[in-house]
């Protein structure tokens, strides 16, 4: 999905030997880095702002600006989270919070237009006819031998429900267009408000601060890397490991577990949440990992699981304007109908991704290439 | 799921003596004693539906003696399709069609109440406010950490979705238990007018003669059991292993598997035809082997396998169901979106089913009892 996993690959820096260098000069140098790729970001997107430019997805020039800005912004979160003894406590604090608020002011334009094409994509899935679909060719499915019962009745209520469907999925896909786009255009303008306002050139100028010298504690920052960012970045995976646990995951583990994964569309919000919060840990823990560079233990797992986590997040919230589209007044029981369809359809995702998730979680830590 | 999967135990006869008696003894000792339980079936019958009592769980008194006459009416049909080139062909092939005319009649008022159960169910699955749910008691998961962008406003549309789907869910719920008791109403009037008529009392001679007597000819069946239904039985089953080779098996072993499945609520009719048509050939395949007793290696697959494709059948009919009422004209907006989570929901049953049907029947063969 667009705007939802795209991600910026993060390259060691030159000049910061996180081997041998001290915690203060690999936190530093981390931030440093990060803190020159915000502004390059910014630069890069008042220039594109400019042109109205187009790249070759056919996003605006400006989203992958944007994309930078997010994951610089995300990542000096991330390290100021892990690594907050080190740093002046205010500033750390004072700082995340505003890239906080920055990072989502800017993904919402971008998660309510891949919200858009996931939620049209399935749409599409679910009422196409399928004549390319996966079916073998040469088949005798579509002519089975004296079907009976069941089948029979089912087969002729075949036709109401292929006319059925698709003329619903082609109004709620409508509706939904409708209604994500406004939100998409809204969320527009408030990311191109807040990047005019006092308050980001407030963050710009301490990012800016960043990128020159960040607020160390010396007495704390000063012995090597390994002995103090260690422990440190240990707390942050520590905090993944007790979150994941509280997951119902040996349930979630089997496939098509209906009672380990709780299909009542009742209380999804509530479980969702504890699957969001380890989605958020996880990235911390891997932007920790980050900043540890070569001293960290190489995961593979961390880049699959957190994938399936975002999937996780993007399912729940299709599923979610899904169920808000159908409360709007006045539309057709048939587009409802469609929408009561999509919404399940989605939640099917989430629960993919879960065990998914946990697949990929209880995998060897440290595998092979493969995983 | 009452009414779907129930079977009798076939007990192996006395005084047929499969591992030495000849073809014709074994097969028209198996054919005598499944006769034996249809008339036996049909006496209870006609008692019970005399006295109009009800047994333990509920059911008309005559629901039992409906399950013995289905379950013997299946078995001699089986028997008499594999073994048929022993039999009198024209014989068993008009005694295999008015089975089959009694079996589907008998079972439909049944089919509609498991149906209408499992829909009920699903639904108040669906739409529970799940406070006995499957979450870990003690979890934080209700009120985690800052949760940020999709999660806050997920919980936002909360409220919304947890009055909307109950209120849906309950007219949707009245909806079908009117649709479907008439249609179990009808059927079983259905069931009764077959069982008075001129074509019922055919039948019931005709299986009568079998208990004496099966018309077989010598020349085929005078050979020894294992030779001559050995190959037969063969034969019924090479025609299942082909069946199940057209399946899309591979991609529906991969849980979650939308490509292997292709969610596509246009092309299901025709994918189901041919998982239901794998369920025939199971259940003749098992009939099969149960004529041969102790002659047949036994296969710890079958039952599983079986039981999810009775599963299979069970979440698709109640699928087309949903998608039929959701064509009632005139109902409201949550009606409609309630049938389109409902719907949705017994195609992610389906999908399980094949999925465990996949597992079941690429386990070792011939494994040990925990199969």
């Amino acid at each position: 999905m667009a705007g939802q996993s795209r991600d910026v690959v993060v390259e060691p820096g030159p000049g910061t030997d996180t081997a041998t260098g001290s915690a203060a000069e690999v936190l530093s140098g981390y931030l440093h880095q990060r803190a020159a790729e915000f502004l390059r970001g910014l630069r890069a997107h008042a220039q594109g702002a400019g042109t109205g430019g187009q790249d070759g997805t056919g996003r605006g020039g400006t989203a992958a600006s944007v994309d930078v800005l997010r994951a610089a912004a995300r990542r000096m979160n991330g390290a100021l989270f892990t690594y907050r003894p080190l740093l002046d406590a205010r500033w750390a604090d004072e700082l995340r919070t505003e890239l906080s608020w920055l990072a989502g002011t800017l993904a919402r334009e971008y998660a309510y237009a891949a919200r858009l094409e996931r939620l049209l994509s399935a749409l599409h899935r679910l009422a196409s006819g399928g004549t390319s679909g996966p079916e073998a060719p040469g088949r005798p499915a579509a002519h089975p031998a004296a079907p009976t019962g069941a089948v029979a009745s089912r087969a002729a209520s075949g036709p109401r429900e292929r006319g059925g469907l698709p003329a619903g999925a082609a109004r709620a896909g409508a509706l939904l267009d409708r209604q994500l786009t406004l939100a998409r255009t809204r969320a527009h303008s408030a990311a191109l408000r807040a990047l005019g306002s006092a308050r980001f050139h407030a963050v710009a100028d301490a990012v800016a601060v960043l990128a020159s010298e960040a607020p160390l504690r010396p007495a704390e920052a000063d012995g090597p890397a390994s002995a103090v960012l260690g422990p440190l970045a240990e707390r942050t995976g520590r905090q993944l490991v007790e979150a994941v646990a509280a997951l119902p995951l040996s349930r979630a583990g089997a496939p098509y577990n209906a009672d380990g994964l709780s299909r009542s569309l009742a209380t999804e919000v509530r479980q969702d949440a504890a699957w969001d919060q380890v989605r958020v840990l996880l990235r911390l823990h891997r932007y920790a990992q980050e900043v540890l560079g070569p001293l960290a233990e190489p995961d593979p797992r961390l880049r699959p699981a957190g994938d399936a986590l975002e999937r996780h997040r993007a399912a729940a919230a299709a599923a979610a304007a899904a169920a808000s589209a159908a409360a709007t007044p006045r539309i057709a029981p048939a587009t409802a109908y469609a929408l009561g369809v999509l919404h399940a359809d989605q939640r099917h995702e989430v629960e993919a991704a879960r065990f998914a998730f946990g697949r990929h979680w209880t995998s060897t830590p440290q595998g092979a290439t493969g995983c």
